[in-house]
This record gives structure tokens, sequence and C-alpha cells, in this order.
């Protein structure tokens, strides 16, 4: 079952020779959410080979360029192919009437409907939910109003205990309830509680993206114990006076919120085309955050299935 | 000195894994004019080395995403690099508001000035001149306004002939006179036609760029004898009801207007995303004009200097 992350674009606002602006795919078990949608995603979905049929939802973290001009070409180029599913987009509400006047002109009547969730980015709650993962919205700090996206598998159903289905002589009817949350209740009257016959083996995992933002105790708490972090680092953090006047990141604060809120892997990405390398990054975040790696497109970030 | 066209983007409107949608690049004398700027054009310029501050002209065709909707992305690019020279961009009127508005959305403040001049789609005439090259609107045949552009370098002032220099003793001040149109009057009192003492070395060169079009035999008229023809070829012939269903030419009917307007080379572009190569387009196309070549992103097509 994969849970995996592929960068479609690590630079900041100007694009480099080798790096796009922002954009990212989750894999979630085969289903596929797109994560910013920059100029060029549609390319970078066709350079990796990434099938774009399978994307039906796309979460916009602010209304800048380099986070969404790749909207309108991708929505242009699933009506010329024929597409039908319904698009979810989720994004701050200032993007609709943006997104509604560009693909009243660059597309023809779309042949599938886009369904626009506008997010609040003064709170964290849940935008999105299925039967393969949640999504909740994290209130970021930047110019504009911004929000971040945590992504978590949802939990499997648990596994009954193989001695209480011997002990009680469970059957498959009674397993389903208690899959589902039921206690047991022997023919003697005796109530099993649900806890004492199952167990989880599969551990939910999470991904938590965060560009554009200043350094946040907020989203520190709120981030807490995720797998993978994808945190911007605009900057180095000898350019600490630079990422504020911005409303960015350096790398030592990314990896100061990944110490924080004692995440598995962090991703640092977003960087600005004033550097000719990213390795100062890699390692001022390395000094405290050992777990750290330096995005780069085309890269794919796979978080193991964990057992509990 | 340079003439040279550089291809950014050779597919129609869906990018494939290699090509990207139109843009191109026309290099007189190390001053760059775009032609058409869809989506990806700056990546496409980070990648190929080609200095964006050398653009001050654009020219769009007309108002389809695959030949506009890299504009705004490069526009905030230029301003985030602090550009101060003007951008002078050519199109049919309609695409003024949207870029108003999409500028309005995606930039702050604009560093430098756009200075936005519409093209007439429904006749030819000249839309630019400078001391290097003019540039002409060419009415195209589509399902919305579209215009095509021919470049014409602007003829060097000619030579004097040596012959002439020493026959009547002609000095420095006689020289610029005579280059610049003036006849000779001898100390006797007698003219000497400026035909007669001058020739032009260097004949000036010239492309012509034209997509999305039908075959059009008004065109073929207007692009006679043009060094460089771009004429787009989405369709392989076998397709020419979908071709002129959707406003596109063939391969053959490229290479038609080839012949007829007796061009020195034809690049064929805009190829289709349903064709998984262009080897057939290529065949049909030098089957009657053997000088066709296919575009790939990052060809340079240079015209070498002429002397006459």
């Amino acid at each position: 079952m994969t849970f995996s992350v592929t960068i479609l674009g690590s630079s900041s606002a100007i694009p480099t020779p080798t790096r796009f602006p922002s954009a990212h795919v989750l894999n979630v078990h085969e289903r596929l959410f797109l994560v910013d949608c920059a100029e060029g995603t549609q390319m970078q979905l066709r350079r990796f080979h990434i099938r774009m049929n399978r994307i039906n939802h796309i979460f916009i973290t602010h209304l800048h360029g380099d986070h969404v001009l790749g909207l309108f070409g991708l929505i242009s180029t699933f009506n010329l192919l024929g597409r039908k599913q319904p698009l979810h987009l989720f994004a701050p509400k200032e993007l609709e009437s943006v997104l509604n006047f560009n693909v009243g002109v660059f597309t023809d009547k779309l042949s599938f409907p886009v369904i626009f969730h506008p997010v609040d980015p003064n709170m964290s709650q849940l935008v999105f939910e299925d039967r393969h993962v949640s999504v909740t919205s994290l209130p970021l700090r930047h110019k504009v109003p911004t929000v971040g996206y945590l992504f978590k598998e949802t939990p499997s159903l648990p596994n009954i205990r193989k001695d209480c289905i011997q002990q009680y002589s469970l059957g498959l009817a009674d397993i389903v309830k208690i899959k589902n949350g039921a206690d047991y209740i022997a023919p003697d009257g005796k109530i099993i509680p649900n806890a004492e016959l199952t167990f989880h083996a599969r551990l939910p995992r999470s991904f938590a993206y965060c560009s554009d933002t200043l350094y946040s105790e907020r989203l520190v708490g709120l981030i807490r114990g995720v797998d993978l972090l994808y945190h911007e680092a605009t900057f180095l953090d000898a350019d600490v006076d630079l990422a504020r006047q911005t409303g960015h990141s350096t790398a030592l604060q990314a990896a100061t919120a990944a110490v924080g809120a004692h995440v598995g892997k962090l991703v640092i990405g977003h960087f600005s085309s004033r550097y000719k390398n990213i390795s100062q990054h890699l390692q001022e975040a390395r000094n405290i955050f050992p777990e750290t790696y330096a995005a780069e497109d085309g890269q794919v970030y796979a978080i193991p299935e964990k057992f509990g």
C-alpha cells in the first residue's frame, strides 16, 4: 500500500535550469493528491510518467503564481483529454474567482465538474476524508492567506487476536462486527470489550506540507509526530532577515520545526534561486535534525508501511 | 551577425514527456524576440541558457492557453529580478484585459512598464521596426482571432564600390551621404546616381511564424521567399478532416505552403500528442518539400548571412 510523495518542483518563485516551482504529488494507495500546482506541473507529470487521470483532488496553499499558475493549463489538458470525473479543488477562497476567470478564458465548456472547496487559512480543520486518507488544514504565516495540509492515512480496520478467535469460537459475523468496533457478547452474557479482542497491525502514515511560511510554534504543535514533513527552506540562516521580510523560513528554522514536532523525516525545498546549490541548506538543517533531505525535482519519498 | 530561431516548445495543446507547448525565440543580432509564450516558457529559457533580460519584445499569435499561459509567470519573474526596461507585447486585442487581470493577481507593483500593442488579425501590416528588424503581421485562419508574424532583417547600409571611391576621389563625408542614399555631385556638376556607386553586400534574412492556422493561399502570398518558415503541422494528411474541424494544418499542407511560397527552409511543429513520433509528418512534408525539418524542443535553426 503506497504512501509516497513525488517532488515536481523544488524552486521558489524563480525557476532554475533544474528546478521547477512548487508542485508535489502524494500517492495514497495509488490515488493521487496534487499539492500546489505551479507553472509546468503538467509537464512534470508527463516527464515523470505520473498518470494525470488518477488526480481527483488538488490542494493549493495560496494565491501566488509559483504555487498556482499550472492549474489553468492542467484543467485545459484534462478537458482536451475528455475527462469526466469531478475535480475537487481545495484552496483559500481568493482562488475561486481567479480560477473561474481563467477557466472561462482558456477552456471551452468543461467536460467535467470542478468543485471548489474554500479553506479557511486561520484555523486547522478537517477539509477532506475518505476511506484512504484524511486531510486537515494547517494555518501558515505568509504574506497572503496561506494554508498547509496534513495528510493522514485512514486507519485500517483492526485485526482480531487469534487467541480470542479460538477462546470465544468467533464466527465470521462476529469478526466483522468486532472489526468495526463492537464488543463481543458471549453466550453466557459476558461482555468482552473490543479493545481486548483487537490490535492494529498497520499504523496510519502521515505527511505534512508546509509552504510558504515563517517559522511557527503553532504549526509545530499541529504536525507533531508526522512521518514526513515537507517544510520550506527558502533561505539560509545567514539571510534570516530576508526570510522574515518575505514571509519565508530558513533551513535552520525548518529543522527546528522538525525537531520540535518530533517528525520522522524532513524534506526541505522551495529554495531561492540566489543559491548556486543547496549543500549549505542541507548541512544547516542536518546539524540539528540529521534525518533531513533536500528536495530535487523527480525525487520520490516513500513511507514504508508501519506495524504496531 | 546572428539570425536564428530556437524552438522552446513543439507540442500542440497537450504537452508530451519531451515537448512543451508553443514558444520560440528569434535572435536577431543578439536581441531576442519571443514568439508565443506557452506554459513553461521561462523554464525552457532557463534550461537552454537563454538570457531572459535580452527579451524586450513578445509576439503572441492568439489567446489559447498553449500559446500564452507562460506569460504571467515570465512577467512575474522579470519583476522579481528587478527588471527596468520596458516590455513590448504584441497580440490580438483580446489579450490585454486577460493580461491586466492576471498581472494584477500574480505580481506586486511592476518594476517596469508593459506596453501592449494590439495587432489586427484581419490584415497584414507593419507592427514593429527598428534598425535591426521589421515585423509584419500575417492574418491566419484559426478558430479565434489569430495572427502570424514575418520578421525581416533591416537591410544594412550599402557598400560603396571601391573603384568609384578611387575614380571620384570620394571623401568620408561623401561616403556617409552616399551610403545613406544620396547621389554624388562631382566638382564638374555631373550627377552620379547612387545605384552606380553602391552595392548591397549582405542581404536581409527573414523568418515567418505561422501557427495556428488552416492552409491559406493568402498567407502563401504574404510569406513569399522567406528564408525560414515555421508552419504548424498539427496533423497528418490522413487526419485532414480533423485538421479542418479544429482550425489546423497537416504536414502536407505546411509543405504545400512552403512550395507555393518558394521558401528556403520549412520547420514544422505544433504536433498533436496523438502521434507517438513525427517521422510520418516529416516524410509527408519532404515528399513535396525536401528542405523540411521537424521541430524539437531546444533545437536552433540559424540562417547564415547571405551575400548578394
